[in-house]
């Protein structure tokens, strides 16, 4: 596989396809792995870097691996590459421009990717599209399992797994959800939710994890402790929340069409007709005016737009995907314009 | 005639055939008069106002009058109808909501409108399409050859036409025409133009005369004496101004479209975009994309759409417009639906 594969096509989170997938974009599942023996690379010299590097990938090479996997080594990759599977949500800002040997396993559909050397020896994560978790675990620990027979983990019968940080040690395992929720957003009922999540143990971050802004509407939810708990016990804390927020989300937006009808319909509109027409157009704006209509397709009331094209456009849009579609170095106005143009056409087909 | 032929057709000066019609919407010449041996309106009971109405209507009826002529009184006139003769550059504000027996003689075409006791007992307004500003002229001329013959009018040797403010003294004439100046006002050098044209005895004032606010980039200059020439040199002072405003704003364009071309298609194109999908649109929101859309039709940014169907657009969305066409009595909210619906459909049929 090579990564111009990937740009062709897009990861299975992306078709829309998973339940309540209208206002759940997808499930993710990480684990935090170390190997036995070896220094946690915070305290580890460059040789030991490249020694971790090579004995994992020699791993992952020996392991069953479902579905097969691509290994790509991080520091010889350009730096466009980089950027695009952290838009593609494959792997973390930090992974992507982090110093040392390091890589990165990628499954053909984006189901599963494996980042050596991030801030654990290995991060597995799954990512299926909607509301999937038990899915997304069941891929997870398949890698997970075959894994562990070729690598020796760091595992203490009292604390579960080791990792870097402590907040990770036990299951090495965060379970999160992104949703998209504009119209607690647009009526400001959003804080209430982060309120609620944040009493039982959950948190919220933006659509990048970690210190990153909500942008589009886009929330992630995900558990804060990954110790004392079973992994099943952790996924089950979200899959029980998670229904009730879509709930919310869902009974704002039909007393928004009921009460606010034109108002709601109004913005829609409005911001296909932006994307349909804009000639330069930045990420952010394209980031709003997608929510809103993504909200107007999931509310029929733009009917002839797949749930799938916007989910596209999301990821399509941004900076690095608009530079390897073109195959060039673009500046930021260049990519506005291209960004305007790509986004037209792709209306235009859609329709 | 009755209002509503007027509701149907629309005046000649929408038509966007004049002279340089793509930057002049229309050319305007009124004159004051008031009749001899009368008291100004400034001094008169309701008794007088009541009698020089009566005067003037019945020497309007006998007057020949070029096209013939309509009255319609003032003081019963609904608030709506009012609101819409104002709307369509028929008469002032002050007319309309002013006190006492008073009325307007109107020409089927809109190319002349008689106000009877308004500030003075007489305001004869000529408006044309584009830079025809002799056109008018000749208009006005010949009805008040015409009233002139009827009705005595008091003017001094002196002075010339004697009239209730002493600025309209001596010809009674002011001569105005309404420019376009969207890329003058985008980059900031519409204040030039101002300080430019005050210099020699002009002003500038906004769309609906004076006191009034420029909107969707409207300006309408026009003499500010009357007093110490010929009617044809007023003419001719504004006549020798307008082609260079008329030039600087085609230039600034022509720069916008060499040096910022996409900004000028987004721009147009977004404008576009938003009163094509828009369900909700305030009357000052849509003066501005139609002022945008204006614009990129001259520029031929936009092709399939006539510059009389955006003229027209601008006076139809209009408060009163749009309540007489759907014949009721319409809120705000309700107004702004209707005016983007109405929007819509025009914009649907214009292609």
């Amino acid at each position: 596989m090579k990564l111009s594969d990937l740009q062709s096509s897009s990861g299975e989170w992306l078709g829309g396809t998973g339940p309540e997938a209208d206002i759940v974009i997808s499930s993710r599942i990480r684990l935090a792995r170390n190997l036995g023996g070896q220094p946690f690379l915070s305290s580890a010299d460059e040789q030991q870097f490249g020694q971790l590097e090579r004995l994992i990938r020699e791993g992952m090479e020996n392991a069953a691996m479902p579905g097969g996997m691509s290994y790509f080594a991080m520091q010889t990759m350009p730096m466009l590459d980089r950027q695009f599977l952290v838009e593609r949500h494959l792997i973390s800002r930090e992974h992507a421009y982090g110093k040392g040997p390091r890589g990165v396993g990628l499954a053909v559909d984006e189901t599963v990717s494996i980042m050596v050397n991030e801030e654990d020896h290995l991060r597995i994560q799954g990512l299926c599209s909607g509301l999937q978790l038990r899915e997304a675990w069941s891929r997870v620990d398949a890698v997970d399992t075959g894994l562990d027979n070729c690598l020796k983990y760091a595992f203490s019968p009292e604390f579960g797994y080791l990792t870097v940080c402590p907040t990770n040690t036990g299951t090495g395992l965060r379970a999160s959800v992104m949703l998209h929720l504009p119209a607690l957003v647009m009526t400001r009922q959003i804080d209430k939710v982060f309120q609620a999540v944040s009493k039982i143990g959950l948190i919220v971050r933006g659509l990048y994890g970690e210190g990153t802004q909500a942008s589009g509407d886009f929330y992630q939810i995900s558990n804060q402790s990954t110790l004392g708990k079973s992994e099943i016990a952790i996924i089950e804390n979200i899959e029980v929340v998670i229904p009730k927020i879509i709930e919310y989300e869902k009974t704002v937006r039909n007393n928004l069409m009921h009460q606010k009808h034109e108002v709601m319909e109004d913005k829609v509109w409005r911001a296909y007709a932006m994307l349909k027409y804009a000639r330069v157009i930045t990420s952010e704006e394209t980031m709003d005016l997608l929510s809103a209509v993504r909200m107007g397709v999931s509310l029929g009331i733009i009917q002839d737009i797949k749930m799938s094209t916007i989910n596209e456009l999301f990821l399509f849009t941004q900076p690095a995907h608009l530079q390897k579609q073109k195959e060039a170095q673009l500046d930021e106005f260049e990519r506005d314009m291209v960004r305007a143009s790509y986004i037209r056409k792709k209306l235009q087909q859609g329709e």
